[in-house]
């Protein structure tokens, strides 16, 4: 009988989370109920957000029980259908979590057409990532042509949109990445204008030299020494869209990075900066102007996008480690199950 | 001969100013050119403001020259004039600052009638400190009824207005203070609901709770540990206008208070917080506004002020350092001659 993997939050982590933190285990199949569906994973989406979903601490969202499947975005195939809307063979956008299989009402399911557009971008440049860098632009980056960007994380998942976006609404775009690879990448493939390495001992002056006129919309991805260096460069009436702080998700003991840099709010009051965070659910009404307006950017290659596939649900917790350090390139996904529309 | 007594930036100081740096000194007495009115300074306007256009540091405006008046508003008297519209006698808003006397051109006073309102009024309440207070919020505050706002330096000439129309426009008001004395001034006299003193040892739980329903509205008058205490009450979606951020202006060495609070940028992103920084005369255009809607409830006594009136041009220093550590209670003025409307 075949079995279900899954991984469960065991433990809540201090600091960088582990396998004791995140446990391999084996289940029983599950089987779908009157009117559900039973599904196979095919990618699991990786993103920082849940990282603070294994926290018991206060936040937008519930965290993860003890216990439980720890959550996620999922690109699924159609098993078994108890549902007279679905049928086996059928591909979706779901939200199993980190697990092969889930037995599910199908209500919240969003149907995937292979034809429109690789299944996997699903839960990446056409989902929830590329997503939210076009309602964090469009809502509180509010870009003018001309204007100068800096996009902190410039090469994952929702970097390379809202750099991408921005250069196609006519800003000077300047990445921020973790290594000359990353920097080339945006450079030469993304169309940046401009990247610099937040491993480069001159960072500081690197992006200086990168801002000639200044930065007017900072998307702050990490928090830590890449906001420092943008701070001396705001211009008056900058906005910073606040999408993550991935360097600060770890962070234990005393405050670090983001949360000691001298003059942030002097740079606030001067400059009249406008600080906003934001989750790109709060505003999900946009997301059909996204799929009207951004999606055939995508599908015709004007925008472009890269992914990081890890084969392998065993290896989801080393792979989720290297995103929380910068180890990924692109997009991270893990591939649990075969993808049918790449034989 | 009559001189000038005026008192110069002789020094850029580090941390506290003092007279070593603000140097009292007399001058001859300005002689009007053609065109122009020689004003008398009755009022001194003292505000939290001068203290960064002591520095060389960049800020939104011009830091003042070495050797150079110190700038600030002030009530003054036509002494004689060389000007057909103006006559000796008439009574102006100006911007002669530190000083007894000026030669100027009269294109930019404003003529107040002490009919309207008590005259040294267009440095407080009805001038700069209180439409700070009336912009601020409708522009960035974007009061609510029923929400819950924090004023940080609740008693001072910006806290006590944001405080009243705070009240007027239907909200739970929360003041923070200096002392048991302005809070009780804040909550008997000008009606807010409650009121923490943030020298208190438990100023957090004072601060909770004072908001049973978390905070909407955070107006940040001075940063550091008022802040700190706000950070874990904020509700989903609330606003922090900037107005000011007192207690690092003298901040020297490693940074403290607001720069090194844990999980402020946390905040930010799990409750979508609007962080604004702004400086009234960005919106001068208001202004008209202001005066025809929130002048007549300072004229007819719905809304109060408390002024606090140092004698003498020679005590401005320290009652400028009293500004910076708020033992000032109420707006700070330094009445530097005699006030014709109060004889």
């Amino acid at each position: 009988m075949a079995e279900n993997k899954r991984i469960v939050l065991a433990q809540r982590p201090e600091g960088m989370p582990d396998e004791s933190h995140l446990k391999l285990e084996s289940a029983p199949m599950p089987e779908p109920g009157e009117g559900e569906v039973l599904l196979r994973t095919i990618y699991l989406s990786l993103d920082p957000y849940m990282r603070s979903r294994m926290s018991a601490a206060k936040s937008y969202a519930q965290s993860v029980e003890l216990g439980q499947v720890m959550e996620g975005g999922t690109v699924c195939e159609v098993m078994e259908s108890k549902n007279p809307d679905w049928k086996p063979g059928d591909l979706v956008l779901g939200h199993l979590g980190w697990q092969a299989y889930g037995a599910v009402n199908p209500k919240g399911l969003r149907r995937l057409d292979p034809k429109d557009a690789p299944i996997s971008t699903a839960v990446g440049i056409l989902g929830m990532p590329g997503f939210t860098a076009f309602v964090g632009m469009v809502e509180h980056g509010r870009p003018k042509e001309g204007e100068t960007i800096v996009v902190s994380a410039a090469s994952g998942a929702v970097g390379q949109m809202v750099g991408q976006l921005s250069k196609h609404w006519g800003l000077r775009v300047v990445g921020v990445a973790g290594s000359q690879e990353k920097c080339d990448y945006v450079v030469n493939e993304l169309g940046f204008d401009a990247c610099v390495s937040h491993r480069s001992e001159t960072l500081k002056d690197d992006l200086a030299a990168a801002c000639p006129n200044g930065v007017d919309i900072y998307w702050e991805n990490v928090g830590g020494k890449v906001l420092e260096a943008v701070i001396p460069l705001f211009n008056e009436f900058s906005r910073m869209p606040v999408c993550g702080v991935i360097s600060q998700y770890n962070a234990t003991g005393a405050p670090q990075g983001v949360d000691q840099l001298p003059g942030f709010m002097r740079a606030v009051l001067t400059k009249r900066l406008s600080v906003r965070g934001f989750i790109q659910f709060d505003h999900a009404n946009r997301f059909k102007e996204f799929m009207t307006d951004i999606a055939p950017l995508v599908k015709s290659g004007k925008i472009k996008y890269r992914e990081d596939v890890v084969q392998g649900l065993e290896n989801a917790v080393t792979a989720f480690q290297g995103l929380l350090t910068g180890k990924n390139f692109g997009k991270l996904l893990v591939q649990v199950g075969e993808d049918p529309t790449r034989q």
